[in-house]
């Protein structure tokens, strides 16, 4: 099955600038992308990130689509299904989830991530289009019901934790087994605790 | 299989104080409490709450202990084995994620929370005892490899997410399937939506 990786090259995780400066954030992202890449190659998926501009080798192709997210995405939508959209940003993506998802039934198969996002996203039917503004999972959820396809929501914290602010780089640093974590781990980051409460802090530059 | 549901009666969800009052957060918290039992009933489970003080008939045996979370429940480990402990304001709890949890092998199956908590725990194995300080997730995980015990880490958003704090309301009205997304329409929050980003707002007293 064909699975896309949409990459946002361009302006990488600025939720994360109060701990990141710009490089930090586009290395770190990028090794996201590492990680989500490698859990996809242990599947049989056919793996293409789509990214909004040249991103250099990442061990599969890469196609440049300087769109926003979701015409691009509807554009891969309109060629081909079943296909599988699987943000760049799952630091925490494991094998066991990853083929847990793919092996779902469903004409519409959707891992929602938190605030009513769409982390994850299968199709299996033509007509089905993306929409991921605001709360995309109740939008696709519409959708679906609305073409008379079967929907089938994944139940994963591994799919559902994509990494955007300062509390999910706790979750990094907690389940994380790949590029991102190291690279966290290597740029001084580790937990902290205060008062019972667990939060990140850098203890060298 | 025992199960154990804590509830800590005197002091509900503080951390909702700048949306509920404390009758309001009171009533909230007793909303997930029946959505937590309601889930277990479903299943072979022998359910028990463990109240810091009286909370009335829930249809299910309740014993007040007014110690602290960890002593109370490893009282609890201390009597019996295999027990299953589980969190009163996983509000997002089904069927299928809780069977799936109690079905897992392992002598300490372990669901996390967010920041490492520990939501739910499944002990097999006499030794094991809690401490659901801090980041208790990795705490536990260490117990059980000091004892020599398997542990099994169960993949579950609906089993990670508590509801705490503000941002988790928009779960459970995404998500929730219960009396507490009930309580919570009735009490006028919604769905918000600004710039993209989703939140909760309150339209009526």
């Amino acid at each position: 099955m064909r699975v896309v990786v949409p990459f946002a090259a361009g302006t990488p995780k600025t939720r994360l600038a109060g701990l990141l400066d710009k490089t930090e954030r586009a290395a770190f992202a990028r090794r996201m992308l590492e990680d989500v890449v490698a859990v996809l190659q242990d599947t049989a998926a056919d793996i293409e990130v789509i990214a909004t501009q040249s991103i250099g080798d990442i061990g599969v192709p890469v196609r440049v689509d300087d769109r926003p997210l979701t015409p691009a995405v509807n554009a891969v939508l309109d060629a081909e299904q079943p296909v599988a959209v699987v943000m760049a940003d799952l630091a925490l993506l494991t094998h066991s989830a990853i083929q847990e998802f793919l092996g779902t039934d469903g004409d519409v198969v959707i891992a929602p991530g938190r605030a009513g996002g769409t982390n994850a996203l299968l199709v299996r039917v033509p007509e089905f289009r993306v929409d991921y503004h605001g709360t995309s999972f109740l939008d696709h959820l519409a959708r679906a019901h609305g073409i008379g396809a079967s929907v089938s929501v994944v139940d994963s914290y591994r799919l559902a934790i994509d990494i955007d602010e300062e509390a999910d780089l706790v979750e990094v640093l907690l389940h994380g087994e790949g590029a991102a974590k190291r690279w966290l781990v290597e740029h001084g980051f580790q937990l902290s605790e205060s008062e019972g409460r667990v939060g990140i802090e850098r203890t060298t530059a």
